[in-house]
């Protein structure tokens, strides 16, 4: 298989184009299939509309199936339109179950009601059970594509077996046992198998203590397990233990992937739409909500600061520092949250973890606030002249990053105890809940000193 | 192999336990063993320091050496210091070369020289090479546990060779063809060898063309390899296509954990300091370059809020939309740096995509901007019955909004183009930058129009 460089991919792809375009069937084969699926993907997105209708002379539906599994569903729903509906039905009919599950489960119900009609019982039946469990659990990641085995097998046979089969399957390295109700009773793994001997049954050879997970577990749980136990597959079972898919590790890279993307996204209030492929209006529609609720907290910030019209108007010099109080406090709050979010995250947090985090976030607030506080103290006079206007800057910013750490730390822990949407602690939100705060620390000591100012 | 669930997770340690107080060397034996090494761990981060002791007897250095493996490196150096010299270096002598490498990386280096040289001569040789390379890349995170094969063996004897070296490797799954040199030849899958007939020559099963990566590689690059080719391995190579290690997919886990971790501490200002064990004071000085900086931003808007300071004298009533303004710039930019910043990471840009993201960030946010504004200039009046406030307030927020996203998006391209360093791009970077441009356009606007208000 060519592994495509930098360098030569530019020219490989383009022999592949001449191929195509001089309907050189034998040559383009040649050339296409000696690139591995990805590859042959990247080329295929290069292609021009009248290129494409080629290659689907050139392919068969079975040969196109592994392109178009790899292909984003956007993509697919695009693509799928070029193809005439004999060589699509033919080319879903060779694709795995979960493949098809995912694509179907984003179009139009009635499309997808259609095609299913025209696959076989068997694959039918499969791709509804997938459609049927619920996003991001196990049930919805999973492949039926596996390989299981009966105990009373010898290992001589099984090798057998996976010489046929083995193509097929998802993989071969971690074989599953069941008995004869489809129940999950062991598991032996292709390194057992090749060192033992051939005549001794898979009983004697498989682990019957294997670690499963129910359809309904969160993806993001079935992650942990296998960050933690380096496995390389993971069975499926239903709740009375029966053997229904495996989970495989490199869809749990892509898990894993999914999860950092919507953390980012919901750390700045902009989940879902971190997506490159919407359209401005789609974006717009996806964050407004978020920015207009938060410009409602800014009214309220307004409503503040105008009940201290009268220190303000004495002082105007005082709302040159609006904006410093409210960003240090913003930012300070800002990292603490990602302390706990990413503390939550990753699985770190039992009971008297939490307490510690949030005395220790207490903590450094206070050694910040008092930092930022103290710098602040000896320029302002510089600046400024005066040394009250300084005290009460200076007070207010202690005071008020020593709040934000820790409004940026319980609120995460609090919302991720409620079980409520973990969105409500994104990062605007804390920002503005601290300004707010520190506005009204900044005004009420203002106000209260303003004889001397 | 046990499996430990939530329920008889408590009862299994407290028999665990209560063998070791017991003294009965049989009994923790047999229980112990009934775990995985991940579950090993748990009990043994519960004992208390006698236990523990007891618990030296009873396992020898090379079962303690599993244990040990999977520690935090924090916990490696204080229980290290529990373990008596002898047992220790035996332990250590145990132990996979990567590992010992990780470890000894991040002790006092006499103490690590010490260590290797109480090794045999080729551990200490893999480590001291694993020790040389930079952390972060490939030769870092690679294992030497691998099996290599000779082109010229015959399936029957790669499998016997697996028999007796394949329980020591880390994988045998993909299996490496190195020639006389020791350069990188070729793979065969395990799955290859299972289908393949006993007295074919690996030269014509392995698949000569093969991905590989050199030492120098950064750890995020190769974990984009493993997701966008599904492997399960990857061989590392010098520069003279040398074969001297491998990295499996269960590290790449571990990286991409460690990336994400990264990415939420640099959008937060607070790299580096989202680990938990670090102190309060730690925290805070890894905490406080940024919040001091940007403290100085602040200054900065004081002083262009100071130049405003007629026009805030004639209509203190602008100050309190100053926290509006500069919120909801700051909560759309940090949206747009979110998009940017994950669209990055996921190396999904190309030379078009980057014009395209901005165009469209610069569409969101003049919607958003629309949209922020229509809003405002119906409630304003109702609140504050002035027409021409809502007028500066809405305008302010358009423009503000509308540049606040181009801002949040070519401020990480620019400097991932420039190759610095992306924490720069934090969060709370961009949110003053913008917040600086949301109040020169406000007062600006202001100051032209004050003779209408």
């Amino acid at each position: 298989m060519v592994k495509l460089t930098a360098q030569n991919r530019h020219d490989y792809a383009q022999s592949v184009l001449r191929a195509i375009n001089a309907e050189n069937i034998q040559q383009f084969r040649e050339l296409f299939f000696e690139l591995h699926p990805q590859d042959q993907l990247e080329i295929y997105l290069e292609t021009s509309h009248s290129q494409r209708q080629k290659m689907y002379e050139y392919l068969s539906p079975e040969e196109f199936a592994e392109i178009f599994e790899e292909l984003q569903i956007e993509d697919q729903k695009k693509y799928l339109l070029e193809l005439n509906e004999t060589y699509a039905q033919d080319m879903i009919s060779h694709m795995s179950a979960d493949n098809v599950a995912d694509f179907l489960g984003e179009i139009h119900e009635t499309k997808a009601s259609a095609i299913i009609e025209g696959l076989e019982e068997k694959d039918a039946q499969d791709i509804k059970e997938l459609l049927a469990y619920e996003e991001e659990t196990a049930g919805a990641i999973m492949t039926k594509e596996f390989i299981s085995l009966r105990a009373s097998s010898t290992i001589k046979e099984v090798i057998e077996v996976l010489r046929q089969e083995g193509p097929d399957a998802e993989t071969i390295y971690y074989l599953y046992v069941i008995n004869e109700k489809f129940e999950l009773v062991g598991v032996v793994s292709l390194r057992d198998l090749i060192t033992s001997e051939p005549d001794s049954l898979v009983e004697t050879v498989m682990s019957s203590r294997v670690v499963s997970v129910p359809t309904s577990e969160d993806q993001e749980n079935v992650a942990t397990l296998f960050k933690k136990y380096d496995f390389l597959a993971v069975p499926v079972t239903t709740e009375t233990n029966k053997l229904v898919g495996i989970i495989t590790v490199d869809d749990i890279l892509d898990v894993m992937e999914e999860e950092a993307t919507e953390d980012i996204g919901e750390f700045a209030a902009s989940r879902g739409a971190t997506d490159l492929t919407l359209s401005a209006f789609s974006a717009a529609k996806k964050r407004a909500p978020w920015i207009i609720l938060l410009m409602f907290f800014g009214m309220i910030t307004a409503g503040v600061i105008g009940q201290f019209e009268e220190t303000l108007e004495s002082v105007v010099l005082l709302a040159g520092f609006i904006p410093l109080i409210m960003d240090s406090a913003g930012n300070t709050g800002t990292q603490s949250l990602a302390v706990a979010v990413r503390s939550l995250a990753l699985g770190q947090l039992e009971k008297k973890s939490l307490s510690k985090m949030v005395m220790r976030e207490f903590g450094t607030g206070l050694m910040l606030g008092l930092m930022c506080a103290v710098t602040l103290m000896i320029i302002i006079p510089f600046l400024h002249g005066s040394v009250w206007l300084a005290f009460i800057v200076g007070v207010s910013i202690f005071l008020s990053l020593s709040i934000a750490t820790v409004i940026g730390t319980i609120v995460p822990l609090a919302i991720n105890k409620m079980k409520l949407d973990p969105a409500i602690a994104s990062g605007p939100f804390i920002t503005t809940v601290n300004d707010i705060i520190g506005l009204l620390i900044y005004f009420s000591i203002a106000t209260s000193l303003i004889a001397y100012l």
